[in-house]
Parts: structure tokens; C-alpha cells; sequence
């Protein structure tokens, strides 16, 4: 019961079964994570509804709304567990809250001669903004190094963090490293010198338990569109002491107690203070429905997807570590699903818009995060961002397709030999296993360990489609030509021995040209792998339809 | 086909119609509009099929997104008659177009000794940036008067706007007076001495064409939740060369070039200069499906509701103007459907809460708009603001319901005495009318013609609920019990002379307490009158059902 069931998590989310022309494979989770129907639902619901305007107005509309609105900054509240509901601050987003503190905060309380320090790891929302106030009291920027796996060093941070230092920004989790700061060592050396802390939980929300008074930060900032809510709505969250002694950021309505051209104007008290204008109503409301259906699935709730996370992330980064072209930005696995590498040889928006060809979402380039990129010498990188509701078997498609992507080089004739060669040592492989398999149990125990090897087709487009007929176990194999007209194949079933089958026969299609696939002799090497002789007629059946299919495919294709 | 059919707009938006515990009649347009099923749709669409973030990836759900959020910008440039698209710039609504203006030109171009113009009927959204603005740079604040008809006095310019005049921002249309400013003479004023114009088209916006390069103003500012899109969505249109010289206002991802620790940080161009972080992107999406919907409405549009919502405001403006105890802000029909008044003897909350507890959603206070209020020596005013939406049923139930407040003074026994006197001054009119009408023909005319005079219910609440049984021809009463004791009615029939004959019953029975109609005589009175001779069986039978249904009403109150 209370066991995180990815499958059914993932029901709830509309645009992964949507797409009509193509599979959708969403790797782009740090950019902004797809919505529950529970979200898209409360959208309906309230302009359908209660749709009014907050706080002003003494009908029963407006007040429907009212309550919604501020029933929201109570759940949020919660979900950081902030000491008041006069800490937790609508804004439109991660960048509007840094932008906020900075200037609301950052032009009355430092001046020239202050330090503000940053980690090399930031977003450039927690940059750009920190550069302008420097530049305009005359602060400087100092950067926490980051350490062999890509945290921000603990080592440095007495070196960094001085008596000079007025104000420390760092990120929870890097938007490219998928790493977890020390921000409990940040944050104490930062109370050491008495500097006001402000903690970038754009990524790490949706991912960690986050308690503002354990953590003791003075400032954290978060995206309801990367929590699963919708886009347009942030959160600021700041202790009451220091958003008081703090001065509005935008003016105008509700942020005001009185306004005159003849005495002075006066400010609404906390949260409103911050608050100028009518906000995303909506955006806010549904940001916590969001909230209540991911209540049960976050890292405190009864079916905590955090173990799934985990287990995902590994598998995901152990696939891509076994990829010999690939280089990782760091060599051990992230501690949310946030892996980023780079291709030798290739661009990394070649290899992210052909993984978008085969209607893989991930990301390439700088990742607004271009001082990291110049911090490790390199001009981008491709960024794979999960989510609980991806699957293994996304991953293994997206692995298979990577690799299919990164076979063919530049020399389509080279290519098509590093194929085969490829080929041949798996073919080889085989040969010789069974060879040393004399009985049919030891060969039958091949057959099964092979099956492993197989590159999975995914669950959902095991169709009618690519079934293979004839086969006795439900089989299906499908297959892509690349630019140099070779072919790639996917193959699942749901018996065993038959995914060992098809990795056998895939073994020596795999690679070759539509041509030379229609020209195979395939049952010369079966017979050579003394396979014929020994399956059941319907495996045998079996082994026959894949070979068939794959004729077929390579018909085609040709 | 062209003509504009409100009942068929209507039909458009859900709210209105979704109310499960009471009717609903929203008259708090100014605050925010109700969303067509459009809107909501395209928001679910949105959710449910393309969300990706803008701009940044390579893959194709990325790709309709953005696709779909830039060509909302190209909406909205025509819908306001811009130049270039570059001058669209997205934000989260009026407020923060205004404060993005304010501090990224304001803090550059403006100094000691310079000029702010305003007039003093503006939002507090165009008064406090400006005045915060004046304090940081040491500006004067100068405030156009307004006229007798509530309009930014055109005679006052010369003196107001002088050389030292260095920005003018000003209402299209008051959010409190409803009255549309000559803009025209403002900028023009305000062009002659090199002053930089921005206008608050908030209230404008959904009742006028703006057209931006024929008005020569430099910015225009509205949201879109008061053109009938969601919240959290608003526009800045600057002339491209005002946008290109300004600094950035926030900063962060998107807004940037290139961003380096070691070299000069450097920034996007227009328009996403100024659009730092992640959009509102179903926001401004479905603020797209919005202008889509309405194109055909709008004052441009082949079914313009113009016409429509001008007669619907006169209508209304009329109707209270003919309420002794009710003083007008202005005395004129405003432009737009904005109506403000206050009413001798009673709180202005007070007056809206008891609309509310008969589901009249209108507004009361000081409107965002204190400055405003002291000019005018009012603390405050009850606001009607309509829409196309809204019907000339509503307006009469308005009405009804509004003199039935009024109606009972803090002496009850004062109370019943002035209905009284009012019912009796109907009672001789007609008696005096039915004495002159010889014929029956006469008579006839006459109660045809009392039937226009008839409070009448709402069609939607002509239900079987209340249905007056035994009448022929169709017809529906209802009565609410004010806190006196007095019985107020409303009534409808789909029948001239039974509403003339309602109107005949209710004139001796409006007014009376529960007890006093269950003691009344009635048919002693359609004696006195003649009628009983004339009337067919049919309309008899519906006289006596009237009455009927006037005890039955009277006895389940007393």
C-alpha cells in the first residue's frame, strides 16, 4: 500500500501520454516538470468557480478566492515548515525572489568593501542579480570552489567566507550537477561572520525535505513550475525579522496602508508588504493542489518516491559512465536525477537534437549556468533531468538510442566496419559461449543471461504494431535507419528466453544496411550456433518470426 | 449574424452560471473579468500537451511552447498597434510594467529638479513607484486637477506640464470614475516639452481600440485578467528606442547574453532583456486564446459589443441617478460601464455586504485609488463595474434589490411609513390612471403600460420554485423580507399584461410587513379599480393566482 508505485504516479500526468505524433520521453525535468491532472484540474476549477479578484473586495466571490489564495501560503509554509505565514512571499518565480532580497534587501545593507559570495555552481539568476548590486554599492564577488565531485568545497570556506563577507547566495542542488551542497557548513560559516544567507532550492525542492529553521538560512527561494505546480508563481521565504527592516519592491496596490500626495504613504505589514498587485490567483491556487497530490509521494510522505529517485538516477548514470565517448562533469552519481556529460566528437546540441528525433527531451548548452561551464573548460554539455515518473524503461530507450545516435561517425563507411565490428564481437561472444555450453541446460542458461543484454523496447509501444506473429510469448522488434543507412533495432518480450533470442539474432542484424539484412543467410548461423536442434518447435517457431520481422523491417527500410 | 448577442457571450463564460448556492450577478468587472471557456481550455491544452520552458531547449515540446508563447507577443502587438514585436514585453501585470518603467528609465533619465506628472485620479500602481521614485532622485511630483465631469482638466496642462516636465503618466480610464481621459491632449502637451508618456491602460483595455503609434505614447501598460485572460499576466509595450537605452529590470536566466566572473556580463536583446527567469508561459498562452475569442467582440470586431455596453451603462447610470438618496462621484454617464456613488446615511461597506447577501458582487472602498478619494472629500464609494456580460436583468435586480436596502431607515416604524408612502403614491397614480380609462380598452393600455414600470426577476430565476400556479399565461414572484419587517417582491411574467397586473398587486402589497398582507383585502382593492368585470376568466384566474401566491409568500414569512 504504501510503496511508491512509479506506474501509477505516472498516470497522473496528461502530457507523457499525449503526444499523438510521437513517444514522449521527458528528460527535461530540471527545466520544468510536467503537471498532475489534480493541477491542471484546480485551474479549471477556479475560473470556472470562485474566479475574483483577493483581499479588496466584501462579496462572497472574492472571498471564495481570498481564502484559496492564502489557504496556499499555509501549505507552503508547511512544506518548508516556516515559523510564519508572514514569511512565505508570492512572487512569479526563482529569479523574482533572488531579485527581491537584492534589491530590497542587498541596496540597503551593503555597501562598498562587502563581500558577497557565491559558489562557482550557480544559476545565473543567483549570479547576474549579486554582479549589479555589487556593482552599484561597490561590493565584491568571491566564489566557493567546488570540490572533485562538483560540492561546493568545505575546504575553502574559510578562505571565502570572511569577516568582509556581508551576504552569502549558493544553491541547494546545481541545476547541472544534480549535487547536494553542504549548506549547513555554508550557512554556519556564513552566521560565524555574521553575513545573511540566501539558499537557489529551484532544483532541490522537488527532491529533498526542506526545513528553513533546521537549516537556520535566512532567505530560500523556489519555482512552483519545477515542484510540479504551475508556471508564474515563486515563493519566497525570508525571516520575519529581516523582511521587516526591509523596503518594498514594487509599489502599488495592496502593498500599501495609505497613500497620499499630501502625507506620506505608508506600507501594508508582511506577507502584503512584497505583494504589489493583483498576483497569479490561479497559479497560486493550483501550486497547492500540487502540493496536496504530492503530499503522500514527497520524501516525509508514506509512499516517498525518494528510494525510486535514487534507484533511477544510478541506473541511469552506471548506463551513460559505460558509454566509452561519454565524459561525465563529474565522476560520481548526482544526488538527484540530474546527470550532465559531454560526447567526444560530437555537438552537444547534435546529440540533443537527435535524441529529440526519436521524441527524447533533454538539454543542451550552458544550462544558464555559463561561469560553471567556463570553470570546467568546457563550451556546454547535454543535461538528462528525471523524474519519478520516468521509468527504467525510458532510460534503457534512451541508452539504446544514444548509442544508435553515437555509432555512425562522420565516415558512413567507417561507421558501418565500427558497427560490424562491434557486432562481430558480440557475435563472437555468443559463439564462443556456446561453444563451451555442450549440454542445452548450459546453452538454455546463455540464452537467458543474454536476454539481459537486450535493448529494451519500452513498455508502451509494445503494440500490435510491432508484434512479431508466429512468436508463441508476446514479442515485439522494431527498428530506425540512421543517416548512413544502417539499422537499429529495439526488441522486448515478456518471456525471457525470448529476449535472450532476440539479442542472439540481433547480434548479427544489428548494424548492417537494409540491403545487407535482406540478403542474410540468418539460419546458417543459427545452425552454426547449434541452436536449431535443440529449441521447442514454438520457440523455434519463435526464433523463425524474429527472423522474419527483421526481413521484414529490413524490406522496408531498403 | 453580426450583430453582438449577449445572452450567447454570456453563455461564454462559466462562473456566471456555476454558482450552486445563489445567483450570481458580478458587477466587479474593474477588478477582474471572468473567464471565457476559452481561456480555461487553453490553459488545460496547455498543461495537458506542450508544457515545456521557452526559449532554451532544443526538443520539440520546448518548441511548440515557445512557438505558441511568441505568438501570443504578435497578438498582442496587433491588438495594440505596435510597431515591432520586440516591444511587447511580458510581465506579471500592470503594476510591475509600471515599476519596470519607473525604475528602469526613471532611475537614469530622472533627477533632482525634474517633473512627475500625474493626474489625481490614478490607481495606486501609477502613484507610489512614482512617488518612490521622486524621494530616490529628488523629483517634484506634479498632479493634473479634474474637471467637473471627473476628466484630467485639458484647461490645467499648461501650468502642470512645464519644461521641467520630464515624464507624464497617466489613466486611460479611471478604475473609480469610469471616465475615458483625453490622452490625446496630455501627450501631445507632454511630447511639446520633451516629456517621456506612460498610460494605465488597465481599465481601457478591455473597452477600447488602443492603438499605440496613433496615440505617439511611449508606454502603454494593462494586465491581462481585466481582458477576460488568467492572472499573472500583464504588458509593457515601450517605443523600441526608449527599450533599448533602459537598464535591465530583473535578472537572471534568459535576459542574459553571456555572464562571466572574469569578463563584462552582458544582456539579451528586446524584448527578452527585460523577461528575466521563467514565464507565466500558460499564462500568456492562454491570454492568446483570450484575444482569439474575443476578436469578433472587441470594438474593432464584427460584433462589437460597443453599442451594447453602452447602453447597458446608461441603463444602469440612469437607473441609480434616479435614487434620491444616492450622490454620484460624477454627474455624467461615465465612458465605461465604471459607475461610483455613495449613499446618504449608510456605510459604503455596509451597502456592498447586504448586495452580497443577494449575490451582487460590487465593490466598496477606496478602490486603490485614496488619493483620489481625498480630492473628491469622500472616504470611499461603492463601485458597479460591468461587462458585456452583464444584462439589463441583472442591472434591474440590482436596482430592486439596492432601493430595498435603502428602504428601511434605523426607524423601522420611518421605514414602513415611507415604503408606504411610496406604494401609496403608485396606488393613487394608478387608481387616478384606471379612473381616467373609461373603456376597457383604455384600461387595457394601461396595465400594458404599468407592466414596464415591474422589478423584474431575473430570468434565471424564473424557475418552478417560484412559478405562480393557476395562471395561464407564464409567471414567476418572489419575495425577500428586509430586516423591518417589510415584505420587497419581484416578479416576471412572459406576458405585457400580467406584468401590468403584477405590478397592479404588488403597488398595494410592496412595502407591507408579512402580517399586514396576510390581513390585506385585496380584492376589495381590484374592485375599487374595475378590473374584476373586464378581465377574461383566464387573466382573472391569474389575478386571484397572483394574490394566491402573495399570501402563500407572506404567510411562510410571518
Amino acid at each position: 500500500m504504501s510503496r511508491f508505485e512509479p506506474n501509477s504516479f505516472r498516470q497522473h500526468f496528461p502530457v507523457i501520454n499525449n503526444q499523438q505524433d510521437q513517444k514522449l520521453v521527458y528528460f527535461d525535468n530540471g527545466a520544468t516538470t510536467q503537471k498532475p491532472n489534480a493541477v491542471i484540474e484546480s485551474v479549471s476549477q477556479y475560473y470556472q468557480c470562485i474566479n475574483a479578484n483577493v483581499h479588496r473586495a466584501s462579496h462572497q466571490l472574492s472571498a471564495k478566492s481570498t481564502l484559496a489564495f492564502e489557504k496556499a501560503r499555509e501549505q507552503v509554509k508547511q512544506l518548508i515548515n516556516a515559523n510564519d505565514i508572514k514569511e512565505v512571499i508570492w512572487t512569479k518565480g526563482t529569479t523574482e525572489s533572488i531579485n527581491l532580497v537584492c534589491q530590497s534587501y542587498g541596496d540597503s545593507y551593503l555597501s562598498a568593501g562587502d563581500d558577497i559570495v557565491l559558489t562557482y555552481a550557480e544559476h545565473h539568476a543567483n549570479i547576474v542579480p549579486w554582479q549589479l548590486l555589487a556593482k552599484r554599492v561597490g561590493a565584491t564577488i568571491k566564489l566557493i570552489p567546488l570540490d572533485k565531485d562538483g560540492y561546493a568545497d568545505i575546504n575553502c570556506l574559510d578562505e571565502v567566507i570572511t569577516e568582509n563577507c556581508k551576504l552569502v547566495a549558493c544553491t541547494h542542488v546545481s541545476n547541472v550537477l544534480g549535487k547536494k551542497n553542504p549548506i549547513e557548513a555554508v550557512i554556519a560559516k556564513a552566521k560565524s561572520v555574521g553575513a545573511v544567507t540566501l539558499i537557489d532550492g529551484a532544483q532541490a525542492i522537488a527532491h529533498f525535505t526542506v526545513d528553513v529553521q533546521a537549516l537556520d538560512c535566512d532567505f530560500y527561494v523556489f519555482s512552483a513550475h519545477k515542484l510540479y505546480g504551475p508556471t508564474g508563481v515563486g515563493v519566497l521565504y525570508g525571516k520575519r525579522a529581516l523582511l521587516e527592516k526591509m523596503t518594498p519592491y514594487q509599489s502599488g496596490g495592496e502593498m500599501i496602508k495609505t497613500v497620499s500626495f499630501n502625507d506620506e504613504t505608508t506600507f501594508n505589514s508582511l506577507p502584503f508588504k512584497f505583494e504589489a498587485g493583483t498576483p497569479n490567483i490561479a497559479g497560486v491556487i493550483a501550486f497547492a493542489s500540487a502540493l496536496e497530490f504530492l503530499q503522500p509521494y514527497l520524501p516525509s510522505g508514506k509512499q516517498s518516491f525518494s528510494a525510486y529517485e535514487k534507484q533511477l538516477t544510478k541506473y541511469c548514470y552506471d548506463k551513460l559512465v559505460a558509454i566509452d565517448t561519454l565524459d561525465m562533469l563529474f565522476n560520481s552519481v548526482p544526488d538527484i536525477g540530474v546527470i550532465s556529460f559531454t560526447v567526444q566528437g560530437h555537438h552537444n546540441h547534435d546529440i540533443s537534437t537527435a535524441l529529440d528525433s526519436y521524441g527524447i527531451a533533454v538539454r543542451a548548452g550552458h544550462h544558464c549556468a555559463m561561469p560553471l561551464m567556463e570553470y570546467l573548460g568546457v563550451s556546454g554539455c547535454i543535461r538528462v533531468s528525471l523524474s519519478p515518473y520516468n521509468s527504467f524503461d525510458e532510460v534503457d530507450y534512451f541508452i539504446y538510442i544514444l548509442k544508435s545516435i553515437l555509432s555512425p561517425a562522420v565516415d558512413n563507411t567507417a561507421s558501418a566496419k565500427q558497427s560490424a565490428a562491434n557486432n562481430t564481437a558480440l557475435f563472437e561472444e555468443i559463439q564462443t559461449k556456446f561453444a563451451k555450453a555442450k549440454s542445452w541446460d548450459s546453452k538454455h542458461r546463455e540464452i537467458m543471461l543474454l536476454g539481459k543484454q537486450l535493448a529494451r523496447l519500452p513498455q508502451d509501444m509494445c503494440t500490435a504494431e510491432h508484434l512479431i506473429s508466429g512468436c508463441e510469448s508476446k514479442a515485439w522488434l522494431t527498428a530506425k535507419k540512421d543517416e548512413a543507412g544502417v539499422m537499429h533495432f529495439m526488441a522486448n518480450s515478456d518471456a525471457k528466453v525470448i529476449r535472450g533470442l532476440l539479442v542472439i539474432v540481433l547480434a548479427v542484424c544489428e548494424g548492417k544496411t537494409a540491403k545487407e539484412l535482406v540478403a542474410l543467410d540468418i539460419n546458417t548461423y543459427f545452425e552454426s550456433l547449434g541452436l536449431m536442434n535443440h529449441l521447442s518447435p514454438s520457440r523455434g517457431n519463435g526464433l523463425l518470426a524474429i527472423v522474419e520481422k527483421v526481413k521484414a523491417l529490413a524490406n522496408s527500410c531498403s
